[in-house]
């Protein structure tokens, strides 16, 4: 029925809960159990939206319903329930509880129990007061076993005015402290509710302010407020917040130590209701239901996404990785292969190439394969200077390293039609091999030298370009060579720009690398021969 | 003697020898064999500097020398050396030749056999001129055996005179024919000379000009000159580019070809004599040596530069490197461990503890020593960002990789006191690890909420430095979403820069990492999960 369907989506739409309500009466006026069934659906309305600060028009709306009804003490049940409950018309309905016991006689309006309780109270009361008032002696007493049961007849000497009035104000008192209790608890969170502007769902963004005071309400409630309290805040907020992926899952991680379906029927609403584009609500959902250990559930999810979005790295990596935990390494080989087919951009395929290669080597172990998935690559994208690096690294990886397949691949490098800066680069890495691994003083000097050619050509090229560069060779050398030979721990960066224009006039740089005694920002890309990646890094 | 100290150093300097002829001249003339001492000393200069383009004043000498000895042939014969060799005064020299054959008889400047020869031409000719002058009948010959010798007596019909005067005309013919070559050899040396204008030594460096001319200069001589005259020319570019490096290396280079204890000899000038704390001419030297297996010879050039300049840690590389190439281990060692315990430097330190570190891993394969030394540097030098790097691409660097040992390491560096941005920088490393070698789905969602703490610490951070900083908060989600989810191919620097201030009130950066999707700069440091050293490096 399409009103479950809708409350199944927003369960706390108090005006849909009421206009459900309505339609049911309306409908269903004829069949006899009509009321029953109506006091059925309100209950489920009070337990899905009740204690939602802004319930009061659904409170108002059971309460005059029943009371239209004559069932008093239903209603005062009912009051009793709704003046614990923090809401916005909290002393509204205070007002109203009074006037419904002014309207009413006590005993219509409470429980039998409750209505002797408070009687014999009043009662004693008094007698206390008599017992002040007039010491007659004894004897004046009414006889025994002539007393008539209480509140029939016979009434301790009390009119029954009297006795209602006094009742009433016991019946106050006691919800007075009630009262009292929740204004406290209205007041703790009266200004996050004064700061919530949008209530409703919108396409627009909420202000950064709006966000933060839901997040704060939600922490407060976490912290303070009952398990049921907290869901339907995170209720409310999901429909003010249902775009915000960050809600959603600040959701499920609380749900998470009450009820794994509660976390997964939140992760659903989120990705297949509200965010089915939004790839990192569906990344914890697939991480939750690894966690467990549902991995068809896990894959379907990654997969929903993948559809939903194509070509998201990250949805891909961690399909990948999933059937990598779960030792399917067919599958894992697969899912390499297709993304890489599948991807247009070149740059993607060799990105899922360099991911596949290094999976080969340092997973399974199986560096031939590793080597083919590279060069394959290079014949598709034959420039891109991550698989170079990629190659180099691979042959670096090995251990014992073989240092001829090794500078194969540096040579093939620079031979090849790259960057003249990424061959410097690359040259530069090749030196300080061939100075910790190399085995032929002759192979070093050789490499020195073309290392000299590429830096001469890099400058005769920069210098076309930004010919007003400025020129340091008019330094007289030894003050040049002071900043040259500085030894390792001097100011790197100076270095770095002193590099960048290397005076091929002068000696110490011209048969040798850029001022390799300078030495840190030199020899300090130790850890990657191979890869120049870290300087494509976010530099925070 | 101190002359021939002086002339060892600077072999080509005229007025030296010069000085040094006359000094002899005076101190010996008493002894009897002065004038064949002089000679050989004359000699001696010519070979030295006698093809210098500036010798004409040692030649000048040398010939009134033996002029004033009436040597009139030994004259002829040096002016027969001297018009082949391209000097400045070649043409005042020609004429010079000119008078003196004018003022003496040819029989006193031609060797006996150039003069017959000459003559037999000259008397042919004139024969030949007879013949067609007079036909006179058969019979009008002289009577055989009546013929006096030639020269001597009857000439021929023709006298002395006339005689000399002919062949006066063919001796210049000759000498003409070879000052027109040298003539044309000298054009083409013009300007190169022309553009010296510094021939002498000086500390002030040359202009960028003199030493490109000097090295046009030397080029051509090696494509077109004879050997000697390169040598010759190298010699006199030596004393201008004393303090050049690069010409005493290019010297040394050309000598390769000619002789081993030429370019030993090159070296020792340079290094010994011009340049004792210039670096990479004794490197060179160091290569050089080592190219001819003279190790021990290596060691010491090494040496010295290691005492002349210390702390030159391109240097301690070589001296490491070689004895790596002999094998000697625990001279490897011995040398890295003096390095780090010499070095002033604590990053100095550092960086030959990454060194030494990295050979024992690589090439010794003893990780376990490896481990120890970057621990104890990290004693030393407790916040060292390379270190932690060095350490966690050890624990990478090992087939297969120890997942939880590599993740100790990466826990370790992120507890540790190094800079936030480090910190989140291989904390973003430590999740790819995860996703590509991690066995627990929920260790990577640890990671990832670790690191968006990471982030938003690093945020409010760089908010207090820059509150200016611009806030995109404000865009509405689903444009975010577009920049944010966009595929791998997407233009790496727009995520960069976003990355650099994630919005971290934004699902899709709030749980995870800075917009893990726009892959590139965020997979792409692949191949070092180890090392960020790549974005110290100098970019070019």
């Amino acid at each position: 029925m399409i009103f479950e369907r809708g409350l199944k989506g927003i369960p706390l739409s108090v005006d849909l809960w009421l206009h459900y309500i309505n339609f049911y009466i309306t409908e269903f006026s004829s069949s006899e159990d009509v009321e029953d069934k109506t006091r059925k659906l309100y209950e489920q309305a009070i337990a899905a939206a009740g204690t939602d600060f802004r319930s009061d028009k659904l409170w108002d709306s059971y309460i005059s319903w029943e009371t239209v009804r004559n069932n008093y003490k239903a209603v005062t049940k009912l009051y009793d329930r709704l003046l614990c409950i923090p809401t916005q018309l909290y002393s509204h309905h205070f007002d109203n509880f009074k006037k419904h016991v002014e309207d009413h006689h006590p005993k219509e309006i409470l429980s039998l129990d409750e209505f002797l309780k408070l009687r014999q109270e009043v009662v004693k009361d008094a007698q206390d007061g008599d017992e002040l008032a007039t010491e007659g002696p004894p004897g004046t007493d009414s006889p025994p076993g002539v007393d008539a049961p209480p509140g029939l007849g016979y009434d301790g000497g009390m009119s029954d005015d009297v006795e209602s009035r006094k009742l009433r104000v016991k019946i106050i008192d006691i919800r007075e402290a009630m009262f009292k209790r929740n204004e406290n608890e209205v007041s703790r969170r009266w200004a996050f509710e004064e700061a919530v502007r949008r209530p409703y769902f919108h396409v627009k963004p909420l202000e950064r302010a709006q966000l933060k005071n839901w997040r704060e309400y939600l922490d407060f409630e976490i912290e303070h407020g009952s398990h049921e309290r907290v869901v339907v805040l995170f209720e409310r907020c999901m429909i003010a917040c249902a775009l915000y992926e960050d809600f959603w899952m600040k959701y499920a991680k609380y749900l998470e130590q009450h009820s794994i379906e509660g976390v997964q029927n939140v992760y659903r609403r989120a990705c297949e209701i509200h965010l089915p584009k939004k790839p990192y609500i569906h990344m914890a959902w697939a991480a939750f239901e690894e966690r467990q250990q549902n991995y068809q559930a896990t894959r379907q999810v990654l997969i929903n996404i993948d559809k939903n979005v194509p070509g998201l790295v990250m949805v891909a990596m961690r399909r990948i990785s999933l059937e990598r935990r779960q030792g399917n390494d067919t599958d894992v080989e697969k899912l390499f292969q297709d993304y890489i087919n599948q991807s247009t951009s070149p740059s993607v395929k060799s990105f899922y190439s360099i991911k596949f290669a290094r999976y080969l080597l340092k997973i399974k172990g199986n560096s031939q394969k590793a080597r083919c998935i590279l060069t394959e690559a290079l014949e598709r994208d034959k420039r891109n200077e991550k698989l170079f690096l990629q190659l180099i690294d691979l042959e670096y990886q090995t251990q014992p390293v073989d240092v001829d397949r090794t500078l194969e691949v540096f040579d093939r490098v620079i031979q090849n039609d790259v960057q003249l800066d990424f061959k410097v680069k690359v040259s530069q890495r090749r030196m300080e091999f061939l100075e910790d691994f190399g085995t032929d003083i002759k192979r070093i000097t050789e490499a020195y030298d073309e290392h000299q050619k590429l830096v001469k050509d890099l400058n005769t090229d920069r210098k076309k370009k930004h010919p007003d560069q400025l020129d340091d060779s008019s330094q007289p050398p030894d003050k040049k060579q002071k900043t040259e030979t500085i030894n390792g721990s001097g100011d790197s960066t100076s270095h770095l720009s002193s590099t960048s224009t290397p005076d091929t006039n002068h000696a110490y740089n011209y048969y040798y690398p850029p001022n390799p005694s300078s030495s840190y920002p030199y020899h300090s890309n130790y850890a990657n021969y191979g890869s120049q990646y870290g300087s494509y890094y976010p530099s925070y």
